[in-house]
């Protein structure tokens, strides 16, 4: 039934690879199908659903993008009907989708469905399952079984996450599914997760959160989501790293002399602080779920081929390489900080903000340093920070080269000693781009050498459509493509790394206040000095990159 | 007498290297002193002394860079006052020299003598001398044995070189020199000579040159101009390679393919056509002359410093790893062409030029593949070629990079398969810049991947005053540094590389015929093909760069 595929899978069609199963085909990602499904969203009556993923679905749908079959199930326990929900929806996209009209939305609304009930009482389970039959029934996606393929997105409180996997499993909604989508409509429907983070607060909470899905879920139809890898830029790291043969031969310990991660924001933790923020800080809600993705992209092996499992096998053994240090040294290796009050009379220091409990001493900053244990990076440190009410609005990637191994032009007069050295900046945010640094020869007669930038931005040189990252996120996982979300191991192995710093009772102690507007803690500079005894010791000379807004081109 | 310096070799006066002998100093390239000189320039009244050397000394002297006691003495046959010459040169400069003023001109004017005589003649010399003397005295430039430092300077007919050097040997104004400048006025003075190309036609006339010059002249004092190596960016390229530690480690057959050195031309061969250019030829009048050079500065192993001498050095045992193919050989390994007529009526073809006689068979266009037989470059083609009447004006290094090993992103679909590899491109006219293509992903979902430009162009970057290329090189001679002339020994090896493919026969019978406005012969594409038992077999697959003008941004 080809004519319930989009475009895009149509296209990949050509070239499934057959595994001798006639209803079952091993794809490679791009020709994966992208399977028309019931999306069950939970949490339906929540602030994402409304901002982001109705508006995202919109948008796939007026690109076409969107199986023709697709309909969206919203639950939550407020009572509304279809009409109502659509209304509401409509609300939100029509503030937050790009492209909207009145007239596309309508074609679209008619996907959109309610059902009222409360997902984490195991009683609401049989109607949701009659709504799913029905919806899917109308829509023409019933398969082998009676039932369309579902896709469920956990939009609720991560404290609601276990109950409602477990309800979803003794339903007897979930079967062992399979592993691969299908080539047929009269196949076996398979059934897949999406859930958002926070996986955890810790190791124990996410081992203990996976070990949920486990027993509902296999592995391979669980999609953790986490949008920061949506961002157009950190998928091609992949791309900048191994579609190009010039950076590989010095991506490593001989040629890098450090690598920078920034997540910087300017605004505060705002109404955020009371419900969440004070609990998490910023090595639970940056760090570890962010930033350590990033890192693996910078730091992994080669996978052998660009597909999810691969490079899920080269993150975890990147991951797995990492050195945790003693819990006497983590205080050298990290630092942590929480914004003082501003000049305007309402900018609040973090320890006033509503909500928050000082004694917690929770993190508005963190710096880390880290090192890895393998023959590419033994002894480079990766510096990792975030922060917010920082003097910029910035994600970037710092590669700091080495400089190299003579001065040949030292003969030349002061201003060429000390030049320093190759830097590369992979701008995820605001600007997409690349940055190279290097030397050149400042033009008019006599030798003096002054440093210039090589740069690439990605929007002006592609064009192309930057699409909010939810849409292609939902759509991956429709196609059972897991590049971009994480596996299990990958989460807790972050744990693994994380959980000693944060819970370090003298690290936590000796929280900094920092200025709002600047770049942090100056303490947080210490880190470039090496640490005697400590993990992986060399850490060259180095400073964090804070550029001017000027750089910035803001 | 520091005020005899230019202000820039005053502050390089603060680091001299001491050699024990209190008058003599070994100082590096920057700390060398523009030593005043009487510089005298035989073939005065040529178009070369009007159009380029004097409004170049001007715009040294404007600047304050020219030392305050310089003299310029013309010379040629020509009966004419000093007044006269100088107003004769002030025409040249009005039209020719940037930031012309009429005071400016005026106070550089009284630096200006002439002196008529026919200096391939031996009895012109004692009164040249005389002249140089009484100039010298005047300007308070007198040194050891009443002679000022002077700087002769052959703007004449290359067949009168031999003759004039001759006379200036026998006249005994020339003394065994020393080696280096000298820290006090009160020393012996140095005499230096500045040729202009071409040194010779093949390689019997520049080694009988060479003798002649080598007869009076140590090697040190012999400056051998070739005004290519002027430009800022071919200067650059050692600052760039060297300067930057990114680069090196991927500088070798290992990870670079080919390189392209292009130099074309729009314009035809003009008026030129009879004097000169159908007894030269493209592989003498460009290649052997400028595109070598240029090749070496791709090609040379890390010189141990920045300096004449050691970069010299390394030149030289580049050149000598040319593997010169058999005779066979060289037709497949070398292109000629000549343009055809052009549209217009007055768009001649070169065998209708003027002056040409087309049995002569002299091309106005050469590309040839060479190969080095070394372990940085074994394997490597390097492509020169440089021609007339073609499609852009051009000059410019390409060095095209290999492709990744593995192509990691094969199971996205064709668009990503046979990406083209990485190129540098360092542009030297008419834009001075470097441009990294690089592959990227494309923004939007699905991954897409697609060629974008790293771009750096040196003036946007650097700014500065770009300097009409011979003030700089004469202010070099003034002060010993021979980093951008020609060793002997350079332009020997050049011959023997250049002189089979110049005199092949069959090479020169299969002279082709290409249209003015294209790239020249469509038979230069075969140079990518590999030569089945050539020198350096392997020649990758491979096309000539020939950019749109969109392209170079004209």
């Amino acid at each position: 039934m080809p004519s319930l595929l989009a475009p895009e899978a149509q296209k990949a069609d050509k070239d499934p690879v057959h595994t001798g199963r006639p209803d079952l085909v091993v794809p490679s990602p791009s020709a994966l199908f992208a399977d028309p499904c019931v999306l069950v969203i939970f949490g339906a009556s929540g602030d994402l659903t409304g901002r982001k993923l109705i508006p995202a679905l919109y948008e796939l749908d007026r690109q076409g993008r969107l199986p023709q079959g697709t309909r969206v199930i919203g639950m939550s326990r407020t009572p509304m009907s279809d009409e109502a929900f659509r209304e509401k929806m409509a609300e939100g996209a029509r503030k937050f989708a790009t492209g909207f009209t009145e007239k596309q939305w309508s074609a679209f609304a008619g996907r959109l469905f309610y059902h009222a009930g409360d997902a984490a009482k195991a009683d609401a389970m049989p109607g949701l399952s009659k709504r799913i039959a029905e919806v899917g029934s109308h829509a023409g996606l019933l398969r082998q079984g009676g039932m369309p393929n579902i896709l469920f997105y956990l939009s609720v409180a991560p404290s609601l996450y276990e109950q409602i996997i477990d309800n979803a499993g003794t339903s007897g909604l979930v079967a062992e599914g399979h592993r691969w989508c299908t080539i047929n409509a009269e196949a076996t429907p398979w059934q897949r997760i999406i859930i958002e983070k926070p996986f955890g607060t810790d190791l124990a909470t996410t081992v203990s959160l996976n070990q949920a899905l486990g027993r509902v879920f296999e592995e391979d139809a669980i999609f953790r989501i986490d949008h920061y890898l949506g961002k157009e830029l950190v998928q091609n790291i992949a791309v900048m790293r191994f579609a190009n043969a010039i950076f590989e031969p010095i991506w490593n310990r001989q040629h890098i002399e450090h690598v920078q991660i920034t997540a910087a924001e300017t605004v505060g933790v705002g109404n955020r602080a009371a419900n969440f923020y004070d609990t998490a800080g910023a090595l639970r809600d940056m760090i570890q779920s962010h930033l350590l993705q990033v890192m693996c992209l910078v730091g992994i092996e080669p996978p052998s081929v660009f597909d999810a499992a691969a490079i899920m096998r080269e993150k975890i053994k990147f991951l797995n390489t990492c050195v945790v240090p003693a819990s006497g040294q983590i205080p050298k290796m990290a630092t942590l900080g929480r914004y003082g009050p501003g000049p305007k009379p309402d900018d609040r220091a973090y320890v006033n903000e509503e909500g928050v409990v000082p004694d917690r001493r929770t993190e508005t900053y963190a710096a880390m340093k880290l090192f890895f244990d393998n023959w590419r990076w033994a002894g480079v440190p990766f510096y990792l920070r975030s922060g917010k009410r920082l003097a910029s609005k910035l994600t970037e990637i710092v590669v700091q080269f080495r400089s190299p191994p003579t001065n040949m032009f030292r003969n030349l007069g002061p201003d060429v000693l000390n030049r320093p050295a190759n830097r590369l900046v992979i701008g995820i945010a605001p600007r997409e781009g690349i940055s190279l640094r290097i030397e050149g020869k400042v033009p008019g007669s006599g030798l003096h050498i002054a440093s210039a930038q090589l740069d690439l931005d990605y929007q002006q040189s592609f064009g192309g459509e930057t699409i909010e990252a939810y849409g292609p996120l939902i759509l991956d996982a429709m196609r059972g493509d897991r590049t971009l979300y994480k596996h299990r191991d990958e989460v807790e192995i972050g744990w693994r790394i994380c959980d000693p710093f944060i819970q370090n009772a003298e690290l936590r102690n000796s929280i900094a206040t920092y200025a709002p507007g600047t770049w942090g803690p100056d303490l947080a500079d210490a880190l470039f000095t090496p640490t005697p005894g400590g993990p992986g010791t060399p850490a060259g000379p180095g400073a964090w990159h804070n550029p001017t807004p000027d750089e910035l081109g803001s």
